[in-house]
């Protein structure tokens, strides 16, 4: 038996797929299957017991490996906790990723269960079932394990504990404390993190931040993300008639709320998509370096565009990277009387814009709203947070109901961070190439909160395939990702001298 | 029972309630009991044998009183039609009416059966059941029936045939043919009249038209209509990103169909309401003589507004009559996304806004939608009628798909035609005042194609109260209407010396 495992380490260490060492190669196998076994525990946050199970199986797992581990009860889900020993002359690294995944529909998987990892090779169109026996010749690390939470975000926390394991093997003295935090409810936005740091306070106490969720860049390569937008979202209602109308009886006399509101939705953007509510770019700037940072990720506007499917993006920014470093503002329902088969030949009493407006660290959220507030009530509109009354309606021309929705804050970490150079130094040094760096994502993230309220620099530090399939059916994690992965951690938590 | 009869009806002549004659007020009673029978026949179209059933009664009916009818089958139900013996030298009147009625939810009604007429007073907040034997001593005007169709439309078919009766009673020599026809689809959009016009042309032949359907203008005061509103409609899609897109990914950059959307309409109208695309209002203008007809109506604005709870209407006329004059161009719809509790932070594939326009007879439904067509083209979008493809959408950077509804025209007869003027002269003598003259209703009535087709100057002749509850639970009819009913068909049917 032994003699067999050493022949297939050999024959691992000469397959054209990688020029991985043994000891990474032996860590991706070992990854595989604790990666199978923690997937096995379900983990959907609406059930409690999933994440009890989650939690034993983790504590084992880190406990093995040194950690001092434990329990963080909360207002919602408890968190799980570890650290190593710590050594008060060295900075500390907190790694935050998450053990709750997205709930399954078993019937939309082409797997009978989205909690048995099955592993898959790329055919020309299609996706074909491959024994585990096959990975004991050679690991294909075009191979992939499909499964609930393969990627999003258990794949990075079983990377995370074989790459501990490797710096053991090679007797690396780690340069920093090194503190892991698992959040129970990332896929239900992660409502009790930001309490759970003012309780937990000094236990969570770092230098920076590293979050390993969310996968890679389009391109596939080494990414590092600085930032993510926030949100907020405002719901703007125009009054008609008080009760729909026949539109043969009062079409041309009763106000139509669709038109009002389309004259009010034209007067805030122009038609490049850039907003024209006074004051709402305020305070951004571009510096030269900044822009060279943006214009280096290596994005393909053809394709973007070409995925989108259309031939003249918006011009907020002259290029993707640039447009997210503004917040937006979207119209992302509309809503009046019927439309459709449904339609009916009515004035309708009320037209809806909801509109989501993405923040960024120069753009509070509750200024912009109050920014697009006077916006509308400039163009001659009584503003409103309730329904109008009969008086209002007679005394107001153009009423607008507004229901404001909550901020939820942007984060932006300074791109000269000293941590953040260090590890894309690292990065670079590791995979040769200088890694695709995201000043921020259009995105926002639930945690998002946690990171301003730990109120220390935060690195989003991605271990994923970019086509992992994240809160969809047959989410996959590519082997070669858990590779790129444990390589990752290793590197960014062996002394920068040694690589 | 002959002496109390008489009785009684010495006892109605002497009431308060009305100065009608013995012989009208004698007729009232018979029409309430045969209305009772009539509204007993259910008539949902939806249902042919419930037709045969009220074209059977109808033929007994019409023959009883000398007309000589037939069924006409059409591509649809069959139509009744009957007309009193020919004389060549007399002018012909053709009235039109319908039998079908609209469908019922019993549950939502006050009475346990739609088909069983019900008979009520009126209390200060509500009804009150009264026993139709409390009508043998006096006939209350106030009361009402209680019934489908009572109102629209057999309310009105029994008044032309108790005025019938009346007539000859009273040896009166009708100076017209008298022509009826009767439609069994126009609760369903009598889809079959247009045809039918064309197949039996010699029978239908008149020289005017007088429709007996809807009610009479709201202050109750009689009432002649000489036109409709037509219809037509469009359907207009905008097209941002190919499928929904994340708006924190694509926010900013991804065109949002809704903004698209929303400046495109706001070009069509000013904030009057007034539409701005060129042409729209052509040929249209109204000089001092039709303008003082639309003043006369007494309609009340502070009641109008008040109804729909509006503090400014629309100006695309000075008041609400004028603004009829004119087609419209309103947003019945709006939907891009979702709205309310299922709005998701998307950047939606499509907006859509459905329009109807309703028609004036200036204003061609076909050149209507062509002006809008070419406005929308005006604005750099590229029109299609189906999807755009990926080549379509790569091509063009603004696409709309437009889907166009079917035209129903306007009609209007002119104001001075000799028998609407004999009409109304007939009206003034008969009821001490000038009617109300309607020169367009805002609506649009199914049987305007028809009405065109026959080429005769139509005229609508409304019978019944105006809060009849018209395609709702609980439709009745005022009994007081019915005394109008009786004598205004009497009169119109009467020569014009004797009146």
């Amino acid at each position: 038996m032994k003699k067999l495992l050493t022949l297939t380490f050999l024959l691992l260490f000469f397959t054209a797929h990688s020029q991985d060492s043994i000891l990474i190669k032996s860590k991706v196998a070992n990854a595989i299957g604790e990666l199978r076994e923690f997937v096995a525990i379900p983990n959907d946050a609406l059930n409690a017991d999933d994440i009890d199970s989650n939690l034993y199986w983790l504590r084992k797992k880190f406990t093995e490996r040194g950690f001092n581990s434990t329990i963080l009860e909360t207002e919602g889900l408890p968190l799980f906790f570890a650290a190593l020993p710590m050594d008060d002359n060295k900075p500390t690294i907190l790694f935050y990723m998450h053990l709750d995944g997205q709930s399954v529909d078993a019937t939309k998987w082409d797997q009978p269960d989205p909690y048995k990892v099955v592993l898959k090779s790329k055919t020309e169109d299609d996706w074909k079932t491959e024994s585990f026996s096959e990975l004991n010749d050679d690991i294909n690390y075009d191979w992939r394990l499909f499964g609930r939470s393969t990627s999003d975000d258990k794949g990075p926390i079983i990377m995370f504990l074989n790459a501990i394991d490797a710096l053991k093997k090679d007797a690396i003295d780690i340069p920093f404390n090194v503190k892991v935090i698992l959040d129970s409810e990332e896929e239900k936005s992660s409502a009790p993190l930001p309490q759970a740091v003012r309780t937990y306070k000094d236990l969570l106490k770092a230098d920076f931040l590293v979050i390993n969720d969310g996968p890679v860049h389009v391109s596939g390569k080494p990414t590092i993300v600085y930032g993510c937008r926030g949100i907020t979202t405002l719901s703007i209602t125009t009054h008609g008639p008080i009760k729909p109308q026949h539109s043969g009886h009062y079409g041309n006399y009763a106000p139509n709320p669709g038109f009002q509101l389309a004259q009010l939705l034209a007067t805030m953007k122009d038609t490049n998509g850039k907003v024209l509510i006074k004051g709402y770019y305020d305070g951004i700037s571009l510096d030269d370096a900044t822009l060279a940072i943006l214009k280096s990720v290596p994005d393909n506007a053809d394709v973007i565009n070409s995925n989108l499917a259309i031939s003249n993006p918006e011009k907020v920014g002259g290029f993707y990277q640039e447009a997210l470093q503004y917040p937006s503002l979207n119209i992302r329902g509309l809503g009046s009387g019927w439309v459709g088969e449904k339609a009916r030949t009515i004035v309708p009493a009320t037209a809806t814009a909801e509109l989501d407006l993405r923040l960024v660290p120069e753009s509070d959220g509750t200024k912009l709203k109050n920014l697009v507030k006077e916006h509308i009530k400039n163009q001659g509109f009584h503003i409103m947070n309730t329904e109008p009354t009969l008086e209002d309606r007679l005394k107001f021309d153009k009423i607008v109901t507004i229901k404001e929705g909550s901020v939820t804050d942007a984060f932006r970490t300074d791109l000269n961070n000293p941590f953040g150079n260090n590890i894309v130094k690292t990065m670079e040094s590791k995979f040769g190439e200088k890694p695709v760096q995201i000043r921020i994502m259009g995105g926002t993230v639930p945690i998002s909160p946690f990171i301003n309220e730990l109120k220390i620099p935060a690195f989003i530090v991605p271990m994923v395939n970019p086509d992992n399939n994240q809160h969809s059916p047959n989410e996959n994690l590519k082997i070669g990702q858990i590779a790129y992965g444990i390589k990752l951690f290793y590197a960014l938590l062996s002394p920068s001298k040694t690589e």
